[in-house]
């Protein structure tokens, strides 16, 4: 039970240098051969593949002579180096880059393993997807991927055994972006009454470094749409890509094409409070129907229907009660009934990513050892 | 990929009879070379353990020819019968047993690996939980027992991917017994007011089926403690026996050493009433806090504290808003910071505690194969 396992990781990120840290701590670790960061590529000598790359000290140990040190590889590149070592290979793919997850068929085959927190490689056209796991089944490679919706959250491992003990998953409903649910938490909280207006809310997210540099990328629904399409695709429905069902922006259309540069950033904030009464029109529509309302995500399985969006829920629902940035995700099942099963918390942040990304690792050792 | 592996199943009862049925709709399933019941063993025959009994159809299989069947077999001879089998073997124990729980040691030096809703085993004297877990690294095999707390909620298997990531559990706490979930959620909802009488609630889950034929097995908290003793042990307390900690029990002192036979649970039953002054007085001293009471489980990891009894909550706190017969349990820990982690769901019923058993099943035999 204790063959050696090879590990490549790329992206050394927030998510990336608090995986290596759990990596660094693990009884007993695999053999780190390849850290790639976006410049610069660190490795293990061929052929020995060894001595190993210390998780927890690559930077000076980057600096020694034991280690091979090389310019950026392309995604090709790395599966060879990797695929040549001598026992079962895995790449840990931290980054969220579109080129490298579009690569993970061509690591598959060669029986190359991946872990990954990347929504990429599955959120993209369906025809990846499908590359993918039939790449994973030719090569008999695994692939994890719980970090790819509400971060260390047992949310992808908890469908994938409801559909695999063959329970019959009606409709995911729930709130995937940290952001976003702040936001809303903020602006329309249950119990206590807020007078913020919406672009102070949005303004107050943005310097607490909870949104994206840019806050239309996570009003723009995007980041919950992939999710979404993840969720849905694991559920048995086919869709085609992220963006093949309705998206609700908070992006004003008259602030979508400002230019993403920090002047146009700073352009869209000020611009911002012109749109303060639509919000405030949204959110006070719900309260006089007792309710309050949050951007959340749905999935109905039988109706094969996704959608992303407003929508209005009794203050004593769980997504009501939602504090700070957290994720709830509910899932609806035959066999669980009128209740669903609830998962909590938070969704976002290097170490819980990490977790996640860490927690499928060791599942894929114990299956490969 | 994919050697034959054997499975034995003890057990057809609620928990069993929907396992059988969930391992019948299987893609690859394992063999099933033995079947258990309290009074009848069905095998497959030696030495070639073949054929195997069909799971979604073993009544009308045990009446043929083709497979063996035997009168009662003892633990050993279950694990001599299944340590033969000519590949690796899986014992899924669907009963509530103590005798065979306190064989699994025997099963796993054989190599066989064990899967079970079986909380005995796991939350008995200590020193059975670390004689398990020796013989299970000595046998080489695996020991997974997801449904011994929540049933198919992902509570074990999100504590040890905690554990095993490096994070550090603070403080686990919720409400672990469906039967006492439904209990207070009747008799002090938060909203709406109840004027019902504790006596007249229990009555009324004893009618529904939602406590054990003697109500006082629920009141007792033992359940309760046992699956705070699995818990506390995995988040690396050493608790010493279930009942090495506090536990507040339900039932009157007065009431307590009347015989569980039917006319005395009749008796406890009818003599229930005297006492709901006392929980009138809890229930209204938890309302005058302008708070519910609710019937909880905590471990304090730091302090090394595990406490089972009533507590009073805020009404806008995930336990007081729980539905139903729900459980629901709340993992504190370092990376998750002041909100935790939370795992919401049925926590009872054959349905999804048989899901949690074979998810535990698919995971041994990705490992094993």
């Amino acid at each position: 039970m204790s063959k050696p396992i090879y590990l490549g990781v790329v992206g050394v990120g927030g998510v990336g240098t608090a995986f290596l840290n759990q990596l660094a701590r693990l009884p007993n670790p695999p053999q780190l051969v390849l850290l790639a960061r976006s410049s610069l590529t660190l490795l293990s000598p061929t052929p020995s593949y060894s001595p190993a790359i210390p998780a927890g000290d690559w930077k000076t140990a980057s600096a020694g002579a034991s280690l091979t040190t090389r310019p950026a590889l392309s995604p090709e590149e790395i599966a060879e180096y990797l695929a040549a070592a001598p026992g079962r290979a895995v790449l840990v793919d931290n980054t969220s880059d579109v080129t490298l997850a579009s690569a993970y068929p061509t690591f598959l085959r060669k029986g190359i393993s991946i872990v990954t927190p990347n929504k990429k490689g599955f959120s993209s056209d369906i025809s990846l997807w499908r590359e993918i796991f039939a790449a994973a089944s030719e090569g008999r490679a695994l692939v994890y991927h719980e970090s790819t919706v509400g971060a260390g959250l047992p949310v992808i491992s908890t469908l994938r055994d409801l559909v695999a003990t063959g329970d019959r998953v009606t409709r995911i409903e729930g709130v995937f972006s940290g952001t976003l649910s702040f936001l809303f938490n903020t602006f329309a909280p249950v119990g206590s009454s807020s007078t913020a207006k919406w672009s102070e809310v949005v303004a107050q997210a943005k310097e607490l470094g909870y949104t994206e540099p840019d806050p239309r990328d996570d009003l723009n629904g995007m980041d919950v749409a992939r999710k979404l399409t993840i969720l849905a695709r694991i559920a048995g429905l086919e869709v085609a890509r992220p963006d093949a069902f309705p998206i609700k922006s908070l992006i004003p259309a008259e602030l979508a094409d400002i230019p993403s540069t920090s002047e146009g950033i700073q352009q869209f904030m000020s611009r911002l409070p012109e749109f303060d009464g639509q919000m405030t029109e949204i959110k006070e529509s719900a309260e006089r129907a007792g309710k309050v309302v949050r951007y959340v995500g749905s999935i109905d399985v039988a109706a094969g229907k996704v959608n992303v969006g407003l929508q209005q829920f009794d203050k004593d629902s769980a997504i009501a009660g939602l504090k700070g940035s957290d994720n709830i995700i509910s899932f609806y099942t035959e066999r669980y009934g009128a209740n669903p099963l609830i998962v909590q918390g938070a969704g976002a942040g290097g170490d819980v990513t990490a977790m996640g990304v860490t927690a499928d690792l060791l599942k894929v050792l114990a299956i490969l050892n």
